[in-house]
């Protein structure tokens, strides 16, 4: 198999998981092309050159427009702040390097539409990092649907908390700003979960949202006194589907004790499916099946029957983590770059997401129901 | 302390529960007036006389409206059909009788006004059936939330999901027609959950709800073809209460898998608690307190520390059951009526429930929020 | 049916639960015998007095050997402390009354013995307050393993773990004195857990175990230094059964956090079952069928399909309390009077488990196998 | 900091995890030497060729002896059969390479010691497989002992449980032979328990085991008839520590459900630890403090403040999966090699762990209790 150059900008929580994921995805699968871990580039260029020796990367740069010149680059992750992906993204398209960039596309959908725009001009593989729909307790979910497990779906049931913002007393920062984050909760932790949703149930028709900014201002770092927060740190969904599907989402950063609490409920008129993210390597499968004596929610570890589980790990059970979705992501760029299936979710599937949490936001300002 | 007598209306799933704390309450309790079974209210006659036999009444009869006559009779308990909770408890509170209803109080929130209204009236001890409030955990839950253990409360989330009609297949019933049932999934279950809300969070200011027929037809009993179902199977609703805190909550009685799932996620400023009724005996409280590397979710399982949990049984941990709730509710009315504290939730804090989940309706209908 | 009139002995902890039980068994089942609460029986009499109008017993006194010549009283719930059993029972039964007295039976295990003998002697029933094997969940799991649900069974693992007393603040009691409690956390508690291994596994055909005091002094109440504790406060054993299975049981009286932990794991040669009493309505299965993806431990939670639960309630998940156990026990009692299938377990039953108990306690102190 | 030059033996299960840990040990860590990927040895020689271009390593070899001799070479990785540990570490330590052995460390006890001492002869660092104990949930446990949070062990439960030989129908094969297997589950699995126990309660003084062979022989592959199984499929432990305390162990190979149910119970005279694999993500911990009706089990979930978690991912509760606890065990091997603290277990940690697991296995063929 080819050989692929591999460029990574950023080195902060995402640059890590992308480094770990060109790292060890060929050590993994083993079918995918060789990644050829290129170049790394961050500001200052001596902490880039520090991460490139860490993480194994030939070369460092702080320069990443001069980088995505560079003909042995064939393929670029983009994991800087969210407001950087729009310009890095076009012109990493824009120089013909197939693009991996992190969730959400841009801070605003207007960003977004022209990136998926030059992507599809672009003829290149795009990916958007939602590694959440990558579990193999989620595509198995997915496999039960297709298959019929729990009849015909008739309502979703989505949540997903965090507490990285719930503590009062927590400095104002750049997360607060709607020029520098764009969107709070929905941005951030509420994109995973409509990908979620879109993977289980499909497209989403139209959406009623309430949002709240529950901690309305935050001491200033230098102590001069005390920032406005712009964006909300919660909000709740009702949803409709384009199959006439029902449904609902709750969502907060501000949600004391949830770390990475992201999870659904599928109702089917034959049974019901459920996951949490917190439990990962679990899922929940209740089918009105047999007796009803012996009926009762299956806790299903997952193992290798989950594919792509066993190119982890031979025995079940035995617990995959968050990094290791990523490395499946990467996987399927991977492949989608050799020529196979086309990578999932690309920029155009992205959008789609995007365009679902913007209507959230836009319906809750508006007061009315918003329509995709 | 006083004797009390009392008629009981109904042996079915309510009529059972009602007889069972009504035999208990004063041994479990001690210090509260006396039941004493005085005539059990059944049609036909002969099932009221096998009942009384087997609850213990002193007499039977299938002429509600004469017992109501009988001085012997001081509290009436009204467990038939929702469609006739209304006329009967006109009847009782007329007679001067204290009255203990099942909910939904009625079948329209007309008549759950005059009902109300007519309460306030006759100045008898009035109480409704919504026994999860009575809880110890749930009680112990009210006492943290008052202690400030969770700081200021920004966020409920609730749900109560069932699954008796969650089968397609399931014959049509006297439940699909608004004329027989009234409110669908809101009224037999959502009502449990909008007494949680009010007692957690105080009252809702406003909702904004979808409802959703699941099965929209259902097969005839006679083979004779299908029936419309009327009500609803299940709602999605976003609240806003009048403290400023903003919530949710989702109701289906189609839900595979659940059988009695009722319970709610309070978040505040410094912690959160949660609850679900499949697991009664448990309460979840994060705190955030000491060191972040010993935070977590605690399982407080109830126990003698929680009254009235000693009064079932003096080991912590041994399980309380649904059944045992309602002796609890038991006690609560005839302390009123030996003039203890008010009974609570009497037909004034009842009514406020019934707005609640005919608002939803009306907003679900109208496609608008509908405020309280 | 016929009428029984019945006496009870006690009113602490195990009386209030024969109270609650005789109350209720003739309301929850119906069709068993009516109990008639004839004489309550406690001292000093002004205690038994108040108790009895509390728990509405007819009568009260203060003299047990009295009361059993009363020809009124046809049965005896016998629930004082341990060391008065032997005694009562002995009296009861040559008085012909049937005998329902809590476990243990004895202090020793010939006191025990003579027991066995007179009620076998005397024709009446009897019966042993083994009331967690009265769990619709445990009589399930027994169905489960009759039907060949999970296979022949090859191990077993139980435990039995509380803390009321882990404190070594805790002071000094008569239950750390050998002649007033007999044996300390295998009797009081351990004794439970056995009655669970026979009922799934069968005979224990031998025992090897440790004994451990976790706490050897406790502080005396008068403040006038320490006594010693004379039994155990934990014990481990391992268990080989008559039918070749292995096992191991764990019990400790002194494990913080475990209020009510009695539970166990049977393995079978195509599935698992396990409980815990900590979530008594809850059973889980573990079966070996259908494709590998789709296994899993199903969580069953009990309903009507478990009988006897629909006679206590005619919704699943709903959840029984422990109070409700001893109803079930009662009501197996009642129809063994009325001529119905033999009580179980009655002295013959109970003296096996009594004499499993012993052998951990003899297997400990002489530090060798023993077998039963 | 210094490169490390690798090898690595052996491509299976172990093999893979010991690849991929090399391969992500200095990405995440950082602070750590650079394994140098150097030759990758296995047979046929194809075999090693192609992993050695799947895992990164620069060269191939079948041959593992002249592979010892290469200067290059200064750490290997024994992931072979476990009866060919013994041969393979001898000539490693001989040709004074540093050492990281898969568990058990041999077939016999025998040969463990003298592995061990020749590894004190040889002043070479060395590592034995025990992953498990690297999890930063285990460390934190280690540290909130250490630190007197849950006050004196008193007991230790232990448990581990697979469902690999579970299945009767499964052929026999080599694990079924002592001469190929060594010990059965006591050596498997079992020595995971141990070297819990271990790190939590100090060194075992004795045991007092029994064995079972659950299934005495299985379909021979070729169908021509069935072979014997020879090592134990399951076992059960009584133990008793050098510091007093007492405990239990339970140890499965044939549990149907179980897939890595790897855990323990501390008990202490203020608290309680506990810990399952199968959510490897977190720790339980009871506390005797604050008002008894808010005391329960807190379920904490690991972070960044539980290290080296946050090497992994600065978020908590993002969950670290099984080939992750791989990598700290490198980390540590790589750090004594670079003169940082004592790589722990060693074979000197390791042998007595051994040790425990022979002592079991003799404790139970002997019918007595077995001094450590």
């Amino acid at each position: 198999m080819l050989n692929i150059g591999v460029a990574l900008i950023g080195t902060g929580f995402m640059g890590k998981t992308h480094a770990l994921a060109w790292r060890n995805v060929k050590a993994v699968m083993g079918d995918v092309p060789t990644p050829v871990l290129t170049v790394l580039c961050d500001t200052p260029l001596p902490q880039a050159e520090r991460f490139a020796g860490q993480f194994g990367f030939a070369r460092a740069t702080d320069d990443w427009q001069a980088m995505l010149a560079d003909p042995a680059v064939q393929v670029v992750s983009i994991t800087t702040p969210n407001r950087m992906h729009h310009a890095m993204a076009l012109a990493a398209l824009a120089a013909g390097k197939h693009v991996w960039c992190e969730k959400p596309m841009a801070l605003t959908l207007e960003q977004a539409e022209e990136m998926e725009a030059a992507a599809r001009a672009a003829g290149v593989v795009t990916m958007v990092g939602y590694n959440y729909i990558k579990n193999p307790a989620f595509t198995h979910a997915q496999r039960l649907i297709a298959e019929g497990a729990i009849g015909r779906l008739v309502q979703f049931r989505g949540w997903v908390d965090e507490d990285y913002q719930a503590d009062p007393a927590l400095p104002w920062s750049w997360r607060a700003m709607i020029a520098e984050a764009g969107l709070g909760a929905l941005g951030d932790i509420g994109s995973h979960l409509v990908s979620m949703a879109h993977g289980l149930m499909g497209p989403i028709a139209s959406v009623m949202a309430d949002m709240q900014t529950i901690h309305e201002t935050r001491p200033l770092p230098d102590g001069s006194g005390s920032g406005v927060v712009e964006n909300e740190d919660a909000a709740s969904v009702l949803l409709r589907f384009a199959s006439g599907a029902q449904g609902s989402m709750v969502i907060s950063r501000s949600a004391w004790g949830r770390k990475s609490r992201l999870g659904f409920e599928v109702h089917g008129t034959t049974g019901m499916i459920t996951f949490d993210q917190e439990r990962m390597n679990e899922l929940q499968l209740y089918q009105n099946l047999g007796p009803m004596a012996e009926q009762g929610f299956k806790t299903i570890l997952t193992g290798p029957a989950h594919p792509p589980y066993g190119a982890f790990c031979p025995a079940p059970g035995h617990q995959l983590g968050f990094n290791e979705m990523k490395i499946i992501e990467c996987a399927a760029l991977l492949r989608a770059i050799a020529g196979g299936p086309k990578a999932h979710p690309d920029f155009t599937d992205a959008l789609a997401y995007e365009r679902a949490i913007h209507a959230m936001a836009q319906s809750a300002r508006e007061e009315r129901r918003v329509s995709l």
